[in-house]
């Protein structure tokens, strides 16, 4: 049983206060290297990047305008002047092959229906040495107490909405293999459990209601216009994910993240061609 | 989203080497103190202990002779003097109130119908100010890749035997409510997960093949003279579970561990009687 090491992991949550600590601690990037944000949507992980990296150069890139517009109002308030922003299709990005030192991806691939083609291309994007890091949830590793198998049908439905849209509501778990078929390497995945209990009162309230249970509460309507679940059936189950937030309750939740770098030209060049 | 501090976990994390570290290595007793080990089984747990705590005085209890036999067995061959063995029922212990310095109880309440009544008795052995300590598992923490309900069945059939038999499998996301409901003070959970994938290989033989997937793989007979499933998909669940531990697959556990403190006289008696 030798081999467990978790070092790194474990060093970087020991500073960690928030759960955006939990999530973003191990990434600052060096000053003059130049990132791209994939998927940035309104920059909820832009300002946390920028800031923790405050000499790095930032392209943060999304598909849609709406969300461009608001992620620069954000980061326009945030005082921030590192960072670019920038129209584009993650499949179809007008970037030339090794642009970028490191990519950051945060959320994005649970909505892709090809995450190992996505990866792929913005491993081209890399210069040789540079890493990408990505982070997603797992809405398959949350569990609870009580327990209660309506609010399991909730979260399946979420589960088999995201999956009806072409995403994967459980590809945190799957962040090693995607990033090795992606063709990186020395890839290194953490999971970060987010555990709740009473004694922990700020994650009760920013966690499990108005982060996890909220979005859960979203897609009712959804839910019901898909035919997946009834609506007093639906209720119930968010009723009893509110129930875990009570002094005698426990939520749990996993998100994974993986970094992979880009095969370096020395090491390449001792390889057979 | 304040309040997330999971310092001393991570930096006990910070030193685990093994999976035996991961679970123990924030568990050391003070040279004199007289520590109670709750139900020590076949002794897996006790030479950890002692050796951790060297010049603590170890007490270690359970209800079958025949462990106990094995557990000296193995402490003397582990040159353990620090250890004594006892025959007790959990439920029946023939100490007096306030007897120990702290309790330690690992893998235990699992096994019990009445573990709120089990921490209580524990927690009345303890001296004011002294320390309880819970390890549980949690079979429903358990989710991998590549995905497989016929894997996740395998699982469901160990929880029902255990249900079955008056135990609880998903009893380690309870110890938060546990520990409180017996009376124990500033109670603290801190969850340990096991994260494996190929990048581990010790962790993908150790763990996932040869402790999680084994101990599923040994309750097969028992799963069918229950009628909880059939031959052939008990072997479809077990084949998938060892197809996590293949080099794309993952596989995640979560155990959990709880301290609590019995008041102190000085608090008590700063409280209205």
């Amino acid at each position: 049983m030798h081999g467990y090491h978790p070092r790194e992991n474990a060093r970087l949550q020991d500073q960690a206060g928030t759960l955006v600590d939990l999530l973003h601690a191990d990434t600052a990037y060096p000053p003059g290297s130049v990132v791209l944000e994939a998927g940035c949507g309104v920059g909820a992980q832009t300002v946390t990047l920028a800031r923790r990296s405050p000499d790095a150069r930032l392209t943060s890139v999304d598909i849609s305008a709406d969300s461009l517009a608001q992620a620069r109002r954000t980061t326009d308030a945030a005082g921030l002047t590192n960072v670019q922003f920038q129209q584009a299709d993650i499949f179809a990005l007008p970037f030339a092959a090794e642009s970028f030192d490191h990519v950051f991806v945060c959320f994005v691939l649970e909505h892709l229906r090809r995450p190992v083609e996505a990866l792929a291309i913005l491993h081209r994007l890399l210069k040789p040495g540079g890493t990408l890091t990505v982070i997603e949830g797992d809405h398959g590793s949350t569990y609870f107490h009580p327990d209660s198998r309506a609010a399991q049908r909730v979260i399946q439905c979420q589960v088999e909405l995201q999956r009806l849209a072409g995403g994967n509501a459980l590809i945190g778990r799957q962040l090693y293999p995607l990033l090795v078929g992606a063709g990186l390497e020395a890839v290194h995945v953490s999971p970060r459990l987010v555990y709740v209990d009473a004694s922990r009162p700020d994650l009760v309230d920013g966690f499990t209601k108005k982060t996890f249970t909220a979005m859960i509460e979203g897609v009712r309507a959804a839910a019901l216009e898909f035919g997946l679940i009834d609506p007093e059936a639906f209720d119930t189950g968010i009723r009893d994910l509110y129930r875990t937030a009570e002094a005698d309750g426990v939520f749990c939740y996993t998100f994974f993240k993986g970094v992979g770098r880009k095969q370096s030209s020395a090491t390449r060049a001792t390889l057979p061609s």
